[in-house]
């Protein structure tokens, strides 16, 4: 039986997603260990997106194979029961043998979090940016929108990144303005090592006018990471949601358990 | 010279506000740690109200006394950069000598946030209460109403607590749902020892239907801490802010910076 799960967490104390050496704190490794407990035996899971250490989620998905026969219920509340406070699962549904958290997903959604004033906020450490300048929310808007479309995003791509090509399609790019937060959201087919937060930092220099807005197309033409802005921190990021087709009826993320509602 | 500070905390690391023996992290010994080093000499501060362990502030204000000159952007920046994360100071102001952050206050407001919803959530962990059963909003706030006006809060009051007297005037309550979260607000010239806390506790059980919207009235009439309900717990409790006479012309406090803006 294939079983996925709909799971939020808080990055900042884990060293990413992925497993890695015994001893390093990762969201699988957690998640792993408590739907195993549950299950009554080793359970591993396959996520609709890998997160970097520090980036946080709302909406992450994950499935998983067993021969457990567990009520949906079990799956969720036992899971949170052994799960550490900053892991958390909000939904589980039984899923078609053919659906894959990851294949199956044809878009994704983050949203990237900016406290902008010029004093930091102790109530906002961990889960945003800090960004001293003054931005201006429409000036960033509008220069994102040269992202939209498929492109070789290469030169908003990570050195390491894994990925076969570098051909992604942007669907969406907003960034407004709330007050004393910033908040840029994007919705793409998938995206490469880094890419929210290298086109957060180009949008943040051209939004405190270190740059002009022609510098987000004028990057992206170059196709060379070298050629791009600094890689924003980790600490605003939000992995929102996974859009899934219909069939596989599983619920959209909950993006009002963030602490800006956007 | 007299000095005012906006001090902002998450409170989930420290040991409450009160400076306690060596060893115990609380709010109050890092923020004298850190403002005496911009100050270059022993500075002690004396805060609007103290809070207990676990409960955040986003609009705290002490005052302190010290013949070090500094500009007012200093004691703002230069005490974030010795202040660990999870506490910020959000203002300086000098203040006349005449002012007490204590004493001359006239009111405070506090913000009680409540998860509600049958499975938890890792983004709100530590930041808001958890509360399974459903509950009603509608009820929790009319119900609340019977409290408003100058009352003996005997009934609202922890044992330990020192006031001189039970007597306190609340000015304002109110409950509103959004979305997954009820949030209480409420205004008073002051609060006994877990009074907050212990009208969450008695709307709670309002709320979600174990008791009749008159039992927050007839908690009240009783004087009696026995008769009263269970102190909600800390996690969910913001200092919201402190309200003082015009004259000292001070900033208000800073709500947005809430997970949840109501």
């Amino acid at each position: 039986m294939r079983i996925a799960l709909g799971i939020e967490y808080d990055g900042s104390r884990f060293r990413g997603w992925q497993t890695q050496e015994p001893g390093v704190r990762t969201v699988q490794e957690a998640l792993e260990t408590a739907v195993s407990r549950i299950a009554a035996q080793p359970v591993g899971v396959v996520c609709a997106g890998r997160t970097d250490a520090g980036v946080h989620a709302a909406g992450q998905v994950v499935h998983f194979d067993t021969s457990a026969r567990r009520d949906l219920h079990a799956w969720v509340m036992g899971s949170n029961s052994q799960l550490p406070d900053d892991v958390s699962v909000s939904w589980a549904r039984e899923v078609a043998d053919d659906f894959h958290a990851r294949f199956s997903a044809y878009a994704r959604r983050y949203r990237y979090l900016v406290l902008n004033r010029c004093y930091r906020s102790a109530l906002c450490g961990g889960r945003m940016t800090h960004w001293y300048a003054p931005l201006d929310a429409e000036r960033m808007h509008a220069a994102g929108q040269a992202l939209l479309g498929e492109h070789d995003f290469s030169a908003y791509r990570a050195a390491g990144c894994q990925a076969e090509h570098p051909m992604r399609a942007l669907y969406e790019l907003s960034v407004r303005r709330r007050g004393d937060f910033v908040v840029l959201e994007v919705e793409a087919n998938a995206f490469l090592h880094h890419m929210v937060r290298n086109i957060a930092g180009v949008l943040l220099a051209i939004g405190s006018g270190e740059r002009p807005p022609e510098w987000a197309a004028e990057v992206l033409a170059t196709r060379d990471r070298r050629r791009g802005g600094v890689t924003a921190p980790a600490d605003g990021l939000y992995f929102l949601e996974v859009l899934y087709p219909e069939r596989f009826a599983l619920p959209r993320g909950n993006p009002s358990a963030l602490p800006v509602l956007a």
